[in-house]
C-alpha cells in the first residue's frame, strides 16, 4: 500500500462553546485541503467519522450535510465504529483509493460533545457497549476499570505505575497548542485525584472534547515537487465480541493484536522499526495494554518502559506525542484521524517543540468500545 | 467492475414483534451465506447498513455486535446514510473488493423500527433532514409533499396519476411472500385514504418495517460451476445538499442523476438496456421523479408509463417487482440491500410468481433523505 498523506490538519481540541459540529467539519476540511496545496474541486470522495451527532446534534445524515457545507456533489461516506470511527474512516479511504476508482480522498473526523446535557452525552457514549453492560449500569470507565483490576493482579504491577501514561501524555500535551489540556500534571496529582471507578482516578480518564481533524490522501504518484512525502504503508481493521464477558482475556485485546499483526505484514515492518506511536489511551490502562498488544513489550511489562522514560519525548520510542486521548483530548470521531495527523506531522519533521528527532516510522492504534473494533495504521516518510 | 453476487437473502419484512435487531441480522447473514454455498469462515470482510439502532435500540457499535453474533474476528464496517445506508454498504463492499485486499464480502442491511414508541421513531428518522427542516416541524412526508405539489403544478399532471405507483407496487407485493403488505389495493382506496401531508395520502407512504437483507459478494473468478452468475457492473454514490431549500429544483434529484450517469458509463449500458428496476418509492412522488432522474422518461412524463402499464409485471420495463418500499416495506438500513437481492433474484430467474421473463439488466436506485445521498447499482446476468 502506497497512499500519500498530502495534507493533515487538526483544529484546537477542547470545550469549544463557540463552535458547532458544522463549523468544526468545515474548518478541518478546508484546513487539510489548504495544507495539501490542492483545491476543493480536486477531492473525488469524502469519508466522515462521527459517532454522536445522531443522538446529540439531531443530525445523522452527515454525508449530505458535508455536501451542503462544501457546496459540492461528490460521494460522501459516513462510517461509525464508536471511538474507532476515525481510524475506520482512514481505513475505508485507503480501500477506496486502492480500488483505482478514486485518486484523491478527504477524510474528516469530527465530534461536538460539550455544551450539551451530560446525561445525554453519557447515554450516547454507552451505545458503544453491549446491552448487558448497559443494563447492569456499567460505564466505559467501569469497563476499563475491570480490565485494570485484572491487569494489576494478574501481573502483580504496583498501582502507581498504572498512572504513568497520564503524566507522560500531559507532558507531551504541554508542547501542543491544539491540545485540550496543554499543561503538565504530576504523578502525585493523578494518584490523589478522585476515584471514578476503582482503581481508575479522574486524571487517568480522557475528557469529553469538541474538535475535528482532516486528511487529504492520494493514490497519485507525485514526483520531487512533493517533498517530505508521508505514506500510509498499512491499514488494517479487525473486530471482536462487543461484550467483555465474551472475551478469553481482559488483559489483551484480540482485535488489536490481529490488526497489528496484519499491518506489520502489509507494511513489511515490525515493532522494532517503529519510531513513534499514537495509541488509544482513553484510560491509562488502555495505553499499557495497547503497547503489549502491539508486540512492543511482553504481557505485564509495558509499565517498565514508562518507568525508564523510553516512551517519553527524548526516549527511544515516544508514545502519544500529541498528548494522546488523555491530554490532547478525545472528540470521539476525530481521534483516529488526529492520530494520523500527528504521525504525519512527526514524520514530516513539523511537530515543533514536541518533534521526535529523525522519526521515520509511525503507528496509529485506534480502539472502539473496549476493543470490539480496532484499527491500525503504519506510516513512513 | 465485475463483482459476482454469490448469495442473496431477505427476511420477511413487516411488524416482526418476535424479532430483535440481532436476530434479523443473524438470520439474514446466515441466509445469504447458505445461498452462496460457502461457509462463514470464507467471509473476509462485512459491511453493515443501519440507521436507527443508536437512537432506538441503544446500540451503535454494530461492527462488534456482529463479530460477537457470528463469533468471528474479521473487519466489520458500519456505514450510515439515512435511507440510502443499504445502497452505501453495497457500494463500499464493491470498493473493498475492487481494492484487491479482500475477495469475499458479506453485506447486511437491517433495521428494527416497530414495537417502539412512535415519537422516538419519528424523531430518529428526522435526524436525516436538515436542522432548519426539523425546526420548522417538517416531516419526510411533508418534504416529499412539497416536491409532489411542485411536480403536479409544474407539469400539469392530474392528481390521481400520482397515486399509480402505490397501486402497481401493491400488486407486485401481492406476489411476494416476504412483503410487509402482500395484498392489492385499488386506485380508489389510495385516493380515499387519509391525507398525511397535502397532497400525499396514507396509501402513498411507505411504512415503518422491521427486516433485514444480506448479500455475499465476490471478486473471485468462478467457472462453469457457478451458473446463473449475477454481476454488479456499476456502483456509484453521489451526495448533494441536505436541505430542500438549497436545491435548484424540487422536481429532480441531482445526486441521483449524477450517480446514474456515472453508473451508465461504468457499466457501458444505458436506460434503454434496463430490463427491470428497483427504485426508492418512499412516497409515490419519489418513484415518478426517480424514473425521470434515471433518464427513462423526460421530466413530467413518467406518469404516462404508469398509465399504460409498462412499469408493471408483464410490461416492457417493470419497476419495483419486490413491491418497492411502499408495499414490500421499508426497514431503512435493509432497503438498499433488499433492492439488490430482488434484482439478483430476477436476473437468476428465481422470482417465482413475480418473475420478469428474460430479465437481463437491473438497476437499483436508493435515496437518503430527500436526495442528499443517492446510490445507483447496475447488475447483469
Amino acid at each position: 500500500m502506497k497512499i500519500s498523506v498530502l495534507g493533515a490538519y487538526q483544529t484546537k481540541f477542547g470545550e469549544l462553546w463557540d463552535q458547532s459540529l458544522e463549523s468544526l467539519i468545515y474548518k478541518a476540511a478546508l484546513g487539510a485541503i489548504k495544507k495539501a496545496e490542492i483545491e476543493l474541486k480536486d477531492i473525488e470522495i469524502i469519508f466522515l467519522a462521527n459517532k454522536l451527532a445522531g443522538s446529540l446534534n439531531d443530525q445523522n445524515h452527515l454525508s449530505a450535510l458535508i455536501a451542503e457545507l462544501l457546496g459540492i456533489n461528490v460521494p460522501v461516506v459516513r462510517v461509525e465504529a464508536a471511538c474507532a470511527s476515525g481510524g475506520l474512516a482512514v481505513n475505508q479511504a485507503c480501500l477506496a483509493l486502492s480500488s483505482g476508482q478514486y485518486q484523491t480522498a478527504l477524510v474528516i473526523g469530527a465530534e461536538k460533545m460539550t455544551d450539551l446535557p451530560s446525561d445525554q452525552v453519557a447515554s450516547g457514549l454507552m451505545t458503544a457497549a453491549s446491552q448487558q453492560e448497559q443494563q447492569v449500569g456499567l460505564s466505559f470507565v467501569g469497563l476499563y476499570a475491570l480490565m485494570a483490576k485484572k491487569y494489576l493482579s494478574e501481573f502483580q504491577v504496583l498501582r502507581k505505575k498504572l498512572a504513568l501514561p497520564a503524566v507522560k501524555n500531559h507532558f507531551h500535551a504541554s508542547l501542543n497548542e491544539n491540545a485540550h489540556f496543554p499543561f503538565k500534571i504530576s504523578l502525585d496529582q493523578v494518584l490523589h485525584s478522585p476515584v471514578i471507578a476503582q482503581p481508575l482516578r479522574l486524571l487517568e480518564c480522557s475528557p469529553l472534547s469538541d474538535g475535528a481533524a482532516a486528511l487529504v490522501l492520494s493514490a497519485k504518484k507525485y514526483g520531487q515537487k512533493r517533498k517530505n512525502g508521508v505514506k500510509i504503508r498499512a491499514s488494517q481493521l479487525c473486530c471482536q465480541s462487543l461484550s467483555l464477558s465474551q472475551r478469553s482475556s481482559l488483559t489483551q485485546i484480540d482485535s488489536a493484536k490481529i490488526a497489528a499483526q496484519k499491518a506489520y505484514v502489509q507494511a513489511g515492518l515490525g515493532p522494532k522499526d517503529l519510531s513513534c506511536l499514537e495509541v488509544h489511551d482513553c484510560f491509562t490502562i488502555a495505553e499499557i495494554i495497547a503497547l503489549e498488544d502491539l508486540g512492543l513489550y511482553s504481557q505485564g511489562q509495558a509499565h517498565s518502559a514508562l518507568v525508564n522514560g523510553e516512551n517519553k519525548l527524548g526516549g527511544k520510542r515516544p508514545v502519544n506525542l500529541s498528548g494522546g486521548l488523555k491530554a490532547c483530548g478525545h472528540p470521539v470521531g476525530a481521534t483516529g484521524v488526529k492520530q494520523i495527523v500527528e504521525l504525519a506531522c512527526q514524520l514530516k519533521n513539523q511537530a515543533g517543540k514536541r518533534q521526535m528527532p529523525g522519526a521515520k516510522v509511525g503507528l496509529a492504534h485506534n480502539i472502539g468500545g473496549t476493543g470490539g473494533t480496532a484499527v491500525i495504521h503504519i506510516l513512513t516518510n
